[in-house]
């Protein structure tokens, strides 16, 4: 039996595209009493985004906190928030940030329509009711979760996604100008969660033709990026001597078509977002590996967020990864990134037992990882000595 | 305004999966009346393909001659059929062909649900109500016929597709198996179809990074397929002595894991598969150029069938597309192709003026291809000489 991938039902991709989500709500709000809930992360309080939000006289706005990792708890105190809001269910709701605001609001999607509370759906395909009309729009590039069909939670057991074809975003609005002023820092530890699954799922056991070719250009896209120390900036300076219109997007024309001079806008930006977008879709016959199934670990215990936790996993799997460990710390160096060190030093031997289980439990990624034979490899002495060399 | 991209909702992909159409099928029959239409190429009858259709008591098996390419008038009749055939609209249309049996079923599904003539649709979104569920399985690939909003059809007055989201699959089935047998000729002039449109969408003013991933995957794609000639052999050789059973798509497991044994079936028609479904994903924020405006007046006068027109057209054009001729003409020699030549000659001026009407009537094709001023460029004058090079 094969898969039977759902796919996000419409993508809109461009500089600026942004703007038009009015438009594609116009087309969900059905009658006068129609409200959307947009899900933004809390960093664009009192930001331009919040302005350029198409925000109408009946909607919600719900800013949520993604300091840490979405819980399963917070996923069912803004369920009960939106039910609280209308006694109508929303037309839309729509995720504005990274990886975990969109889990989020996935989470949130499905919840208004399924009863009871989110840890009960923790698993494959447990979902029974369709979810709520649900958009994505990323303003971080690397997790994925603009395609993916599943809400990665942390509940009260464990930390595992909802995984049914109802989470699958409706829409996807991707913007590259969105992502522009992300973070250094954040923007490296994101983009190598992408860099780093599609190592996991192109070396794994698991993967066939679609996901290959997914993954291949996905891991293509992500060398240029961040092989290519500068790049970015000198991509700017061309914009800010050519046409000063050029940032604001203003260049799209009808249709889709780009202007020629679009041409020398097309830069990490946009190769970071397809980067995401095709790592995301590479997932669909395939799975991440040990070092993903690591850094759930470490999240669950030390609530280290998923990007660096991949990053600090990944360093210590040079024997599994030989040559996408050397090629992870030949980026590093590139962009002068200093991974913390000794994050699991001092910890109880409970935690440590524990952080161990709940790696362990992933085992659809270590039998992708290291094939049916996988309990005899990757034991609890061998992991707990990895996990002491992060 | 960037178009807002209507993508497949299904999509499977796996050596065999064709077995699992039947359980696809089965959440469309949603009550014992429901019946569903298979739209087959009629070079199947009698073939293994025929039994193998999951086909019920209620169903209408219509066979398919597309020795032509699809003309509006025979979208018509099969509609009449399908309509004279029970009282009830099918649940689902499932197209089982390459690109013209795929655009027939498209244009079946949108025509039982829309009033009129299929010519009245022809052109860019005409339709007005939702079509009949509709699913592709290919059986030749490079058309891209599987992914692409519109179904191209040669009408009274013009060749040209009935364009909007309804025409879009449903779902998809692609089963690299099912490609296995089509002869070597047309499977190349097929392959070529996506190579050559790769090569214009790449090279075209409209260009954007979500076509330019898929676009540059699909070229490097069609690449390992036909600059490697001899590998496929040498595939089927290592599966004939490893194996038996790998040949029939056994090999699969649950949820769209594959064995490791299965990395050796890996091969060119997987690859092609691929190819054509990322190369019809590159189209969405691109277009073809000069070769299928072109092809499309070949096609119209001599009823030259597309992927050949493609080439007949492509072989003429190394002045616009200098290093994409010269690597095609390396595939020629590989697969020891030789062109039909002089195809053109002895045509009527009445003909020939036609034919040139039609390749320039495709405006959208020709400023993808030579930029805003392409008028000055493409006169007639000019592409008659290029017909006569043909």
């Amino acid at each position: 039996m094969f898969r039977n991938f759902k796919m996000v039902s419409n993508v809109i991709f461009g500089r600026g595209c942004f703007t038009q989500l009015d438009d594609i709500l116009k087309k969900q709000r059905h009658h006068s009493k129609s409200w959307v809930v947009f899900v933004v992360d809390d960093v664009f309080q009192g930001k331009i985004l919040e302005r350029r939000l198409p925000f109408h006289a009946k909607d919600m706005l719900l800013w949520v906190n993604v300091k840490d990792e979405p819980k399963t708890s917070y996923v069912d105190e803004l369920t009960l928030k939106v039910h609280h809001f209308a006694r109508t269910l929303p037309s839309a709701i729509v995720g504005i940030g990274g990886g975990s605001t969109m889990d989020l609001a996935k989470a949130l999607s499905l919840m208004l329509t399924n009863p009871g509370f989110s840890h009960d759906y923790q698993g494959w395909d447990l979902i029974k009711n369709p979810s709520v009309y649900h958009i994505a729009v990323p303003t971080l590039s690397g997790t994925g979760a603009e395609v993916s069909r599943t809400t990665v939670l942390t509940g009260p057991e464990k930390k595992l996604g909802i995984n049914s074809d109802h989470t699958v975003f409706d829409q996807v609005v991707l913007d590259p100008e969105l992502i522009r002023d992300v973070p250094p820092i954040q923007r490296f530890y994101t983009g190598m969660d992408c860099y780093i699954h599609c190592i996991e799922s192109l070396q794994g056991t698991y993967i066939n033709e679609f996901s290959r070719s997914y993954g291949e250009k996905a891991l293509t896209l992500c060398r240029e990026v961040f092989l290519n120390h500068g790049a970015k900036q000198e991509c700017k300076n061309i914009a800010a001597d050519g046409d000063s219109s050029g940032e604001t997007g203003d260049l799209s024309e009808r249709d889709g078509r780009v202007a020629d001079t679009d041409r020398i806008f097309s830069n990490e930006d946009d190769k970071l977002m397809m980067a995401s977008f095709f790592g995301g879709m590479s997932i669909a016959y395939s799975q991440v590996g040990a070092c993903h199934a690591l850094s759930y670990g470490l999240s669950y215990i030390l609530g280290t967020h998923h990007g660096i936790g991949c990053c600090i996993a990944f360093d210590a799997l040079e024997e599994f990864y030989p040559e996408g460990v050397k090629e992870f710390r030949e980026m590093m160096r590139i962009h002068k990134i200093e991974l913390p060190r000794d994050v699991t030093k001092g910890m109880s031997k409970e935690n440590m037992d524990k952080m161990i289980l709940v790696a362990l439990g992933l085992e659809p990624l270590w039998e992708n990882c290291l094939g049916k034979g996988w309990k005899k490899i990757m034991t609890k002495k061998k992991m707990k000595s990895l996990f002491k060399m992060m």
